[in-house]
């Protein structure tokens, strides 16, 4: 196995879920991508003798040792955004399973179980929940609301997940499972340009911002576009319109708030049809969120009342600030010559995680600062430096 | 066959081809719904004695009597708008099969050939461009351009009609086809509310307005929503939503004209990705349109250029205005008893069609004045008055 690194890993899986439409990856959970990988991920767990198995919520567990309490645990997933790129999730995991082969290398044997997990629907890019499998697995979202989430083709996560296996009836709270973790690192690539900046390949992460999803829908009348006169319309493109100009401009002025709208769907979506009803996805980010979000209602409602439309906000995720637990991130630093601690805008499992278990992370350098896109890069010698850092930390604390 | 009215016709495919989604009907050009109502429209054809053809095009025509010099042709469409109404398209067909019913039961037999037609993808809503049945017969839309078209899955309509059991070598000009055409009678459900104030079923057309299409495509740099600061984006939404309110803003300001933005669609469209590309089509139509669409695209330049993001605008399809043959016209509007002469901002492949041959149209009262929606109507006596009134004008033509 020692000749095979996490780079290497990687361009194993370089052809699978490539989007030609979109460009970069499309790899969602259960779908034909995602499944190949999952398939990929069990050959390699057999091939290290990890013992795998798949839990309730379809996260997959490969273990080192029998599962046991005060276990090991590191990993990430490997679904991406509709278009991504190659590392956002992947590299977590061609890392862990890299650095269970750098162990052995070393003649490390754990003293601990160690597993390494790949969690399912990170992204939410298909049921619009992000880290669905680790909030499940938590308990942090209850069952009967994920169970009833649908894709853009309406099919609900019961029936996905029933589709690939698991008992609709068993999602939910997995304590057991969860009681098993006694550290979790998770390893990701930098998804903004703090190394790049810093000069070094890899850093601890410090915390997660604040950050939450919400679903805008506009509604008006649908009609033709060419026969209905201009003053006779109740258009609701416009006020939607309207409305991703105003996230821009409340956002700009709320210090440290980030907010996007990248996803807008009118319907019924023809050229030549004046839409019925347009649904509007926001993104916010930020300590100012509640303040941000109220004010993009407000200028929504102002702005579908000028054109004779309705708006119906609904939040469709929340994540508090994740502050990582400041012991295990110093003691990570130290153990790798004193890396510096990042911040950082993006969800991660291993935040979900943080509030039942000690945390961590680690980042590897982007040299681009570009994620949730093709141009999301790392070098190999950076990628295979991260895997060795990695090693290094799971060695220490499976002590 | 006397007891079968073109209402009760148009119940026979109330089920066919609904949208559980959007609401409505989306029947596209080869798809599953329009495929069956192909077969359906075959066998009311040979149900009536009328021998189907299909043209290279995908065109149907069920003929009364041997094809031949100086038909007369009516018919319409089978395909809808995504979520579109159940009358714009069947129609016409149903009442060009129930006007050939009330023509025997009349005891009229046509002196010259009679046709009832079904042209393909009428409303572009899978290829994009509109009439593209028509267009192609009549060689205003070039093969080669039609056979490059793609559908939003990237079938190219060459490998959908070739599926179809077309010939895309043959595809293209029928110029012998169209030679039979003496004259060409389309009836459709209205698009406005014209008939509804003047307070009789039927109308005849008058003119079409020139209408077209336009793709603009914004590109920035896609990115993550959340490690991405507001200070460092080049997000194509943007521009995006201020070419939707500038759409809005010129098309009010100048006369006569109306503009719609009904479709767009960002790429790669996550709710946590910043988006790298927006597509946003603009259906423009009126005498000013050259100058609307000048200004929208200067508009959408400047938009860009503050975003730093380019934009890139495409012609899809361009219609001038259309005046059907006023003689034809006074012909039926004298026959039904002086009916009203109604203007409509709707394209149809009568329009197409009188370029090369005397073409007319009779709308039928909507109560709604909606269309391209579920909400498009005509009350079943509306809709037998309106089979009624094609029967004696094609009577009357096919002497």
């Amino acid at each position: 196995m020692a000749d095979v690194t996490a780079s290497g890993l990687l361009a194993d899986i370089a052809d699978v879920g490539r989007d030609r439409t979109r460009g970069g990856y499309s790899r969602h959970v259960f779908d034909t991508a995602e499944l190949d990988l999952r398939e990929w991920f069990a050959g390699e767990a057999r091939r290290r003798g990890l013992d795998l198995e798949q839990d309730r919520n379809g996260n997959l567990w490969a273990w080192w040792g029998g599962p046991g309490p005060d276990a090991v645990v590191t990993g990430s997933h490997l679904d991406s955004v509709p278009g991504g790129g190659a590392f956002d999730g992947p590299l977590g995991v061609v890392s862990a399973l890299s650095a269970v082969d750098i162990m052995r290398e070393r003649g490390v044997t754990p003293a601990k179980p160690l597993a390494v997990v790949v969690f399912g629907e990170e992204e939410g890019g298909r049921f619009g929940v992000p880290c669905l499998g680790s909030r499940l697995s938590t308990g942090s979202l209850p069952a009967e609301k994920a169970l009833r989430l649908r894709d853009p083709d309406g099919v609900t996560f019961a029936d996905a997940a029933r589709r690939s296996g698991l008992d609709p009836e068993r999602i939910g709270a997995d304590p057991e499972l969860v009681g098993r973790i006694g550290r979790f690192v998770e390893l990701h690539v930098e998804q903004g340009r703090g190394l790049v900046d810093l000069g070094g390949p890899v850093a601890v992460g410090s915390t997660v911002i604040a950050h939450g999803r919400w679903r805008l829908t506009f509604a008006g009348q649908g009609n033709h576009a060419g026969a209905t006169p201009m003053d006779d319309r109740r258009d609701p493109m416009l006020p939607a319109a309207e409305t991703v100009a105003a996230v821009r401009r409340i956002a700009a002025s709320a210090p440290a708030t980030r907010a996007t709208v990248g996803r807008l769907a009118p319907n019924p979506g023809g050229t030549n049809v004046i839409a019925s009803t347009v649904d509007v996805w926001l993104d916010a980010r930020g300590p100012d969120v509640p303040s941000v979000v109220r004010d993009v209602e407000a200028a929504a409602r102002a702005a579908a009342e000028a054109e004779g439309c309705t708006v119906e906000l609904r939040e469709e995720s929340w994540s508090d600030e994740v502050v990582f637990d400041p012991a295990l991130r110093d003691e990570l630093s130290a153990e790798l010559g004193d890396v510096p601690a990042l911040p950082t805008g993006a969800g991660h499992d291993a935040a979900v995680l943080s509030a039942h278990v000690p945390a961590a992370m680690l980042y590897v350098r982007n040299p681009t600062g570009v994620s949730h896109a093709p141009e999301e890069f790392a070098e190999a010698s950076d990628v295979d430096a991260g895997a060795e850092a990695l090693a290094t930390v799971l060695a220490r604390l499976s002590r």
